[in-house]
């Protein structure tokens, strides 16, 4: 290993400058490596990225066939209760299990950041589970890369089973899907998909429906929102995979009904393999996952072009101005990038 | 004019290929020269995007400060009887007024499409009003970016007053947000703002609120909604505007508190025109749709590049089957790029 002591920043001095250091280390399951393997992910300073991204080419080689599902929800349909609970029995069917994050609203909230751990207190002690949160300070789109870089990071050192919670309304359930095998949608007993505020999209990417908080006095109103789900999701088109999305009933907070979702989970994986379903839709995943990383280059690339440096200022001042529309102002800037790639020549 | 008899092409046959056409169109308020301006901006033809930009360029000197509303809410809530409801009330008080709609999802339903002016069948034969959906085959970038464009045509066909719908929960909020001087919300009486599937982020940028359906056994409840989202509202930190949102009533059905919405409207206009916020926000936008129009462009030209079109194949095999990283693979397209403009030299 290599802690460069030459390096003074502050933010650097931790930053070991090796990929083998991170990768031997994550191989023997040193989680304090792997930590500051996803802190190397998640650093936004360039020598960080270049060194992340060739570790990440160090790991591809080391990612078996892990479990890969994404749990979804409205808020307060109990996805830290669920996720504990269901994580903890994924424990005790052998499994080393990881929880990750996808949480846009944190980067102006900052509220579930410090909640992730405490809300999973149980879990976050078990030895085979390791918790990490949504990076800071990220779009929306460089959350969700993070984060499937961090999944890859927690399967080399050796988590099989994944689990990618999210915060239930808008855009991140697609970045969440397109990195997960399995898709669970958390609901709360009462009121149509609408009232709970889950659009059809959402609902159409289920592979299996959970119907939480079924206890009590929800028990009645839980079985009559089952079978309202069940309908609901008669309508929808077939899927992709051809499996059939289920809906369940659990308690997270009574641990009833949980062995039951993931039995219904172990038989989705069979199902999928069986069909070749969960390799084709792996390799789907990393055409989805190109295009999200050529653009996200191509734009960083292009913002630190000495000529875009030069010229960006003025050219947005004349948009600005509506003495240019932003059309042309976009391609002028391309044209003089382009032009000074020539000249360099 | 210049409708070109070369072209065969039956996709072409009715785009006229000359700016001054749509233009002078436009400023005579030729509303079917409108409507096919608009049918340029929409077209995804490289040729026909050309001359779409090369029209809003010739558009900027002709856009006088107009009202530009966004109304969102979360389906169900009323947002097409309210937009006719204030649309005819506008139109009484000598408004020239378009209503366009965003609406990512109508891509994959197609519902919404049909329906617009159907839901609006009053205000769709005023004579002093212009209903348009949302373009379709758009993703959410595609969709905002027209609708914009399709705001400053409108615009320069002299409507003083554009409404722009969107529907409810997520990202499209964002895009409605950056481009509208005034953001509506609409509510339904009773229930949280979760129930109602409204994030929090949502709830801070409307800078009215209205309480729709307040009418007949809904009244109580409206009431006690309205207190509650003064409440909510209070907490939220002071807006840049430094304007505070009121809650208001209404019933688009029975056309109670119309008037009184518009009001509000007007008043919030003449305290941002005081206190110069409006002129401010404004440019803030082009900062907006600068980048985003500057990413899309530069997307553009880097797909249609011959080395990315001859490359791209193969580098996207190697990721997916796992010899390189997605990253690795950018990097590499961006180079091939880099190295041909010196080439060509």
């Amino acid at each position: 290993m290599a802690l460069n002591p030459n390096l003074s920043n502050k933010k650097r001095k931790h930053i070991p400058q090796d990929t083998n250091y991170y990768l031997q280390g994550m191989l023997r399951k040193d989680r304090q490596i792997l930590s500051q393997a996803i802190t190397l992910v998640e650093s936004n300073l360039s020598e960080h990225q270049t060194l992340a991204q060739d570790l990440l080419e160090k790991c591809l080689p080391h990612i078996r066939m892990t479990q890969r599902i994404g749990v979804s929800g409205a808020p307060g349909v109990g996805k830290s209760t669920f996720l504990e609970a269901i994580g903890l029995h994924a424990i005790e069917q052998g499994k080393q299990i990881a929880v990750l994050t996808i949480d846009p609203s944190s980067q102006t909230s900052k509220g579930s950041i410090l909640g992730d751990k405490t809300r999973m207190a149980l879990l976050s002690n078990a030895p085979n589970a390791f918790i990490r949160p949504s990076p800071a300070g990220e779009t929306l789109g460089g959350v969700a890369r993070k984060t499937r870089e961090t999944m890859l990071l927690c399967e080399t050192a050796g988590f099989d089973t994944i689990f990618i919670e999210t915060v239930g309304v808008g855009q991140s359930e697609i970045a969440v899907h397109a990195m997960v095998d399995c898709f669970l949608l958390l609901l709360m007993p009462g009121g149509g998909d609408e009232l709970q505020g889950i659009k059809r999209g959402i609902m159409e990417m289920a592979d299996i429906v959970c119907i939480n908080k079924t206890d009590g006095e929800n028990l009645k109103l839980a079985h009559a929102a089952k079978k309202e789900f069940q309908n609901a999701l008669h309508l929808f088109p077939k899927k992709a995979s051809a499996w059939t999305p289920p809906v369940l009933l659990c308690s997270s907070l009574h641990k009833t009904g949980i062995a039951e979702v993931w039995q219904q989970i172990s038989t989705y994986f069979d199902y999928v393999q069986g069909n070749n379903y969960l390799t084709k839709n792996r390799k789907q995943q990393l055409h989805y996952w190109f295009r999200e990383t050529m653009d996200e280059t191509l734009k960083q690339w292009f913002k630190q072009h000495p000529m875009v440096q030069q010229h960006w200022d003025s050219m947005e001042q004349a948009v600005i101005e509506n003495q240019i529309s932003a059309f042309h102002a976009a391609k002028q800037l391309i044209q003089l990038v382009n032009q000074s790639s020539n000249d360099e020549h």
